[in-house]
């Protein structure tokens, strides 16, 4: 059987910081992500893809907004604009990768899934949120919302005002993963965890929709090892993982063992909210039997020693 | 093997005429509506789901153009909000659907797919757009928008203003069908060209989204053939069809043939927009040989004999 891949690119990989977001832009680089991943489907690799959706459903919370504004609409919740981000950018990938598979001549099949994942309705950070979304309220704006709707509001440390927290619960579950198993171990791409995955907590009643946002490369991590990977790539906007970075001693890391890993954490060598979670998503990874995890940009993978390796 | 049946419902059994459209509104109208289709499942039905999205595409393209007026965000054309209809209201179907099961003590997976679907950029449809979509706008505006992206606009019969009039061509090819009959034939619930399926053409370099409404019966009997489904259900808001409808000799109809069923269409028996559609989708399917459709609303599911049958 061919070689399976987890590959988790962010959303910012698709609607770049200083572009608006127009669909010729976001088409245009979901297309050159898309080319970039092409070195590893003409490897022959089985291929899994979970993205981010950052910057696209911070934009879908906007429009909610204006909607209730404008026109009276209902501003619907943070689960429901992270299914919506699925399905928009879902779309996006299978049409970027089908026109570069056209121009290699290459015809496998892309195939998107909804993706709910499971989290615990007690995790810690639902005490504590620290995720700001959406729109900028003043400080009576947010005061009337919590009173209406409960939700945690914060004021920003620049000054732009007030903004709704969210918390960044752990990933539990991911829903139907045998069947993304399955439709990648036949050759498909499979799109699955978009954006983390809508994040879900289970009730007597069924699951039910929290307003969350998941880490896309830990649900990718949890993701990969479900499916039982043999690779998977974090893919970020440097070549390499650094240590000691922007200093005069730093230092591009080719391959760590898990141990390496968590000493660098330990000293604060990675930035968080950047590079430290993707460090850990890779231990996850290979802490539960994943063989390696590449760290690297989306232009290396052509390069078959691309990126920082984290290994057992 | 179990029997297959192929389901589609409106997108107005999930947002229903005079409600808001509220998260907690369609989520209580999903739950019903799968709560309806539950006898089928108990009945050991393999069972794929294609929906509308009417009322909720149109609330999109509502939101797209608040965000630009408020925010300055592109306003995303018809392609793109229907990909995001079919990641929320996959997601609530999913939802629902896992409540029901759970309810009557069944587990059987619930799985969404984004849903392309090809139509021939030469359909003749397109020469001649008639499906009103998005907000109204003055004269002014609607002629600077035409002039700006080639889009057409028609004044509201109703004297409302100006609204963009985008065409329905006919659905040709359902993206990934195989992947659906397969999980399918596994006994996974499917949820499948949501919307009417994500309109796009075909070019050399690949396939490409248009502004375009494709008709959800349509679409649904098409995948309906290809997924060699044994019965295909359109579900409405009557328990039958009837000939000379609302008039003293209003009969309700119980099985006719496809020669009955198109010259009762030919007689104009059934109002354009609403039943005839739904008839004409229900012949097709028959016609490319499945068994019979069943045109019926979703609370008859639980009688065996419901429903205006439509057979060779």
């Amino acid at each position: 059987m061919a070689e399976l891949a987890m590959i988790a690119f962010g959303g910012n990989a698709l609607l770049r910081s200083g572009q608006t977001g127009s669909y010729s832009e976001q088409l245009a680089n979901v297309e050159n992500t898309c080319e970039q991943l092409y070195p590893l489907i003409e490897r022959g690799y089985n291929i899994v893809i979970g993205h981010g959706n950052g910057p696209q459903v911070g934009n879908g919370l906007l429009r909610h907004e204006a909607g209730q504004k404008e026109y009276g609409l209902p501003a619907m919740p943070m689960d429901f604009c992270g299914s919506e981000t699925q399905g928009s950018i879902a779309y996006m990938i299978e049409t970027g990768m089908e026109r570069v598979m056209r121009r290699h001549g290459l015809k496998r099949k892309v195939v998107s899934l909804i993706t709910r994942v499971e989290v615990d309705a007690d995790d810690s950070k639902f005490k504590n949120p620290t995720k700001p979304v959406g729109p900028y309220y003043t400080k009576e704006e947010a005061e009337r919302l919590h009173s209406e709707t409960g939700a945690i509001y914060r004021e920003d440390p620049k000054g732009n005002g007030w903004r709704k927290v969210v918390a960044s619960p752990v990933p539990l579950k991911i829903n139907n993963i045998e069947i993304v198993r399955e439709l990648a171990e036949k050759g498909n791409i499979v799109v699955t965890v978009g954006g983390g995955g809508i994040p879900v907590i289970d009730t007597p009643e069924g699951h039910k929709g929290v307003e969350a946002v998941i880490d896309k490369d830990l649900a990718s991590s949890i993701c990969a090892n479900e499916i039982k990977a043999d690779e998977f790539y974090i893919l970020t906007d440097v070549p390499k993982v650094f240590i000691n970075f922007r200093k005069a001693n730093q230092k591009a890391l080719d391959t760590i063992t898990i141990a390496q890993a968590k000493e660098y954490l330990a000293q604060g060598q990675f930035t968080e909210g950047s590079m430290a979670p993707k460090v850990r998503a890779g231990i996850l990874f290979v802490e539960n039997g994943g063989k390696e995890c590449v760290i690297t940009e989306a232009g290396q993978l052509g390069n078959p020693s691309c990126g920082t390796r984290i290994i057992r």
